[in-house]
């Protein structure tokens, strides 16, 4: 990791990452179904152990990709492994892209473009020491302290009720969560350098608390985020639930960014808006992909022109 | 007319002259369906006649607009008319505005907003003679030739073969004569400016002969778009024809702007790209607002998890 990366490199990365994130479940399924069809089993075909190896792949590059560039843009640039797996899946596995999917395709890279040319450069935290202060300030520990609050609300008292009735339930402590899992991956990358990177043998014990701490809570927010996706994937259509976390998830860290790293105080009011259109854009990308594998526009039949 | 508008007062025009055009065809129809229930001609409805009052006041303001910032930027943002009409349609009539349109209407508010900021201050472009210098270069020159020439084929020979068949051929005419209606527009107002601007009595005869020529030329060519988009509107869905004829209006209008005022060469690629992005969201915003109203969403029934 360079001192001060360019944030074409993290783009770079993320765009890539997102593409091979976008490609695991198109190459998983193509195996799936190889495997039946010549009637072995999946753990013994080339191509679904590819999208095995994809996942894995991809969220390293994911990783790396917060640790060199604001979660801001990185985040969103999510919405182009929706896009990529949704152009895989029509080539690989037949899966017709109807008219809504192909809007949906030129919204997520429109989106990503004016997202990628006003975002902030980078999030001026470069060292694990100035991470801590951040995460000390007192309105991320309020905004900390409150998300922990819905978090215990929805777990304990909303997901047993309604969660399997509503599809926000599930989709609201996947998102909360994503205010750890975010941050966490960034502060790693801090940690790691300053706990492990100085000169030989001298290590920097609190970085190295800092280090484990995060790794903690990156382990812990992962495994609940884990836990309620296969809830919500039993009771709900993957292409809903997915469409809508999307949105959910990256506004939810997006904000969380915007207290932690406060990126926003270096951007002129047109880079805000010009940064909101953009991830309303994909947004909008996101849902109309999806929704595309769900529904299907049925014309009205032509109307008296009287009327 | 000041001498250097600057383009705030353009963008302000542009974006309320489009408000008042998209409400024309809502206050008409509202005024003939009141008539109609209480037996009077519409000719007697406040209503309606408040529509026709809004088509003039909105065609003189797209011409101010014209004149006092880029068509680049003008004619896209005719889409915030589409927009408005739908959300006074679903008030005024009761015209459901579905997901799609909701989906549309947030999709031409952010495009809208992205070209706004990508796009071109000036035309740079002040006086009569710079724009008749514009008028007679070679590029613009032979663009027109190919344009006239594509007229010709269109008008002459695919009109009466294809016409009622196909909608890409009204649409294909009345297009192309957006080159021709824009930039007379943008040069009535310089022409008028020179010709009857100048000091009392002195007139620039000149200036006074090209303000005639574009008169003859803008008004042949409005003649001409109207006749061809009533044809069109006889054998297609207006709501169709309209949301094809907004994209492929506006993208001629761009180019044959581009080519005449080279607004471009200003620019940076980021501000380029950024308006393509913003363009095409827009596009896609009045596509889907078209949609909505041709089309409903219907879900596919769940199909088996295991495939």
């Amino acid at each position: 990791m360079e001192d001060a990366p360019l944030p074409v490199v993290g783009v770079g990365i993320a765009i890539v990452s997102s593409f091979i994130n976008g490609s695991t479940f198109v190459l998983q399924k193509k195996g799936i179904l190889r495997a039946r069809r010549s009637g072995r089993s999946y753990l013994s075909d080339c191509v679904w152990w590819c999208g095995t190896l994809a996942m894995i792949v991809g969220q390293i590059g994911n990783f790396l990709a917060h640790n060199a560039a604001p979660a801001v843009l990185v985040t969103p640039l999510g919405a182009l492994g929706v896009l990529f797996g949704a152009i895989l899946a029509s080539l690989l596995l037949q899966e017709h892209l109807n008219m809504l999917g192909k809007l949906g395709c030129v919204l997520c890279c429109c989106g990503s473009f004016v997202l990628i040319i006003h975002s902030p450069k980078s999030e001026g935290v470069a060292s694990s020491v100035e991470f801590e202060e951040r995460l000390l300030d007192p309105v991320f520990l309020s905004y900390t302290a409150l998300v922990v609050l819905l978090l215990i609300i929805l777990i304990g008292w909303l997901s047993p009720a309604y969660g399997k009735s509503n599809i926000m339930v599930y989709v609201g402590i996947c998102s909360l969560l994503g205010c750890f899992t975010v941050p966490s991956c960034k502060g790693l990358g801090l940690a790691a350098k300053d706990a492990f990177g100085g000169d030989a043998f001298t290590t920097d014990n609190r970085a190295l608390y800092l280090f484990l701490c995060l790794l903690a809570v990156l382990l812990v927010s992962i495994l609940i985020q884990f836990t309620f996706i296969n809830k919500a994937l039993e009771n709900f259509s993957s292409n809903m639930f997915e469409a809508v976390y999307y949105v959910v998830f990256t506004s939810s860290v997006i904000l969380a960014s915007a207290i932690l790293f406060k990126e926003w105080e270096a951007l002129g009011i047109l880079d805000c808006l010009g940064i909101l259109c953009g991830f309303t854009t994909v947004c909008v990308g996101v849902v109309l992909l999806r929704i595309s594998q769900e529904a299907v526009l049925t014309w009205i039949p032509s109307r008296t022109k009287e009327e």
